[in-house]
């Protein structure tokens, strides 16, 4: 570290100064230098994105997004930046992965004539993280291909995130020192499993978690598998669907019981399959988001969007999911009513009284006098009455 | 959904209206309702870390913390915030884990009775994710057990993000179908290993990737109980060590040879073990972080700090460890200096210029003004010089 490197040169006093300056130093966020971010926008609640993704999202020009990424996320961009849909709906991809990744390339070009290197750029988001999963190594790959740069934002995995969430912790140390992540969506294209279920069932019987992602439709199919290598059919196994979403929820069952328990809720994609001891923890105090007093409701927020946030933040932290629809909404005048205004206020020191009937007109107020290159002088010689 | 309940009921213009404000709903992060929050701090990068654990870290009345958290999460917390460091250094605890679960709940008493449960609280910050290899889920169910509501923010877990950083992505289409996060750090009280290698071996085998947390230091015993299950020695095994920050390094190698790679490199703990053949891809392009310009350069900002977070962030967005430690400070003048510039302000109109000499200037006068309930209007009369 560079403080033991100086120590040798310098005094102490500067040491202690530099030290204090290290402790205190504000943490940045990198700026975006390659010209494609691959994001992993996290498991589904919009917290749950890394503070390096929002950045990315905030700055993007292009954003290229899946079905699971929250559509919150996507609000975050800047209102003039493109946003692109190339997930999958109902079983049908919208773009093929080929089409996917020309759509990349092309993106990344345009931005990079418009802006050079410098300017914001391509941000691919994916839904948890972009390298479990997610295919974002085949998307690197093809855009250095093509001689783009193409960075990496890790995301929180769902396989971790969702069973959290419904109480389910992946590793204990008295229960589970290995979590193994499989997809349950193999290729279609191949011609058997590739899947060691033998493994895997030997892995549960020896102390091990598994996750299955994309598996939940094809429940029956990994039960009879792993039962047929011996796992018993009393193994704990639970699904949680939307994990972190208000909409989360999960079942709790045996290897035996799980798929009809399954079918009885009506869960169905996109879940995560849990098979391991982890599975029947029922600890009291691991199910905290099951019990926020506001869980499963929805409430509508009508103040203006600048004053709801707090309320809604309260909201939020008891459990419910907050739509915030306001019902009034400041916008300026219109032209002629905002001429009228400049008049009277280019001409003010010949009012005696001037008065504001809320905090908008305060703001609107600041605004036209800032437009007018006036400031806070102009009204020296005028009487203010506020409500 | 409530579209769907309202859209029965309401004209098409409300739904309209509804579905625009969702569509724009401005994202809020919950805040805090639990009074111990259990935060993933990430694999190491500041900006890896998520927006809901940096929320709970900026409002944390008290953070317990571990070795593994990056000390620049803890310049976030609120200054007046008690920071408590419990984490192992060189294999010795600071404090044994029970010592830490009744931490934990003096601590959010403490809280609780000071402010009540709308206060910030407790939040206990680990490297990674809480439940994976955290044993996060022991002090959550701790905490219940003394009626302490325990709430957890999941992390991104070194085992993607520091393979991820040095090229490896841990799932492949065309490579591995599956990643077993296992930890090579077992309880010290246990008679034999609990880890299943054979099954380990077998997947790997089949088309799987292990990643070991904590096991370098047993590295040795690791390989040769793979290979002692028949894992080829020619198996792709990469080593990455402090995964995201910027003293990254990492060596690839195979089974056979990986142990002889670390030792000659010098790496040890924290680091992360990858086994298979992921470990081998060298596709260009997925070495991003590897190849930025100011990779493993450490860069002194010494501007003042306000102006200095846009060079750092350019800097850092290049690859540079960016120091900033300002070299020069703007503080507020002493008390007798601020009695002359209070007792000229308010003599204003007998001077016909005040000079402002830098921005600066300009902010402590409308700091001092504002100090005086006074504002612009008090500069009506006075003509201004500016710098």
């Amino acid at each position: 570290m560079i403080l033991t490197d100086l120590i040798g040169h310098t005094s102490r006093r500067v040491y202690l100064e530099l030290k204090d300056c290290m402790e205190n130093r504000a943490a940045t966020i990198d700026s975006q230098s390659a010209p494609v971010s691959l994001v992993g926008a996290g498991p589904g609640d919009f917290g749950l994105i890394t503070v390096a993704g929002l950045a990315r999202l905030r700055a993007a020009r292009v954003v290229i997004y899946d079905a699971l990424a929250n559509p919150a996320l996507l609000c975050q961009a800047p209102a003039d930046a493109e946003l692109i849909d190339v997930g999958k709906r109902a079983g049908q991809h919208k773009l093929t992965q080929d089409q996917t990744n020309a759509l990349l390339v092309a993106k990344a070009r345009e931005c990079l004539a418009r802006d050079g290197a410098g300017g914001g750029g391509v941000v691919r988001l994916k839904g948890g993280d972009p390298y479990l999963f997610g295919r974002g190594a085949e998307e690197a790959a093809h855009l250095a291909r093509h001689g783009i740069a193409c960075e990496v934002i890790p995301g929180v995995t769902a396989g971790i995130a969702a069973p959290a969430w419904a109480g389910i912790p992946v590793t204990h140390r008295n229960l589970a020192s290995s979590v193994t992540f499989v997809t349950g969506h193999e290729d279609p294209g191949k011609p058997e499993t590739s899947i060691n279920y033998a493994a895997l069932a030997s892995l549960v019987a020896s102390g091990g978690t598994l996750c299955f992602y994309m598996g939940v439709g094809r429940l029956g199919q990994i039960v009879e598998s792993l039962a047929s290598h011996a796992l018993p059919l009393t193994t704990p196994a639970a699904v949680v669907q939307w994990g972190t979403l208000p909409e989360q929820r999960s079942v709790r069952s045996t290897l035996e019981k799980v798929a009809i328990a399954v079918s009885e809720a009506g869960i169905s994609s996109p879940a995560i399959i849990v098979v391991g001891a982890v599975a029947g923890i029922s600890e009291p105090g691991l199910d905290y988001f099951l019990t926020r007093p506001l869980r499963g409701r929805r409430v509508l927020v009508t103040r203006a969007r600048s004053q709801a946030s707090e309320l809604a933040a309260m909201l939020e932290g008891l459990g419910a999911e907050v739509i915030e629809a306001p019902t009034i909404d400041i916008v300026p005048a219109d032209a002629a009513s905002l001429a009228q205004v400049d008049t009277a206020l280019q001409r003010l020191s010949e009012f005696v009284w001037l008065g504001l009937t809320s905090p908008n007109a305060a703001e609107a107020l600041a605004q036209r006098l800032a437009n007018l290159q006036l400031d806070g002088r102009a009204l020296a010689a005028t009487r203010l009455a506020v409500v």
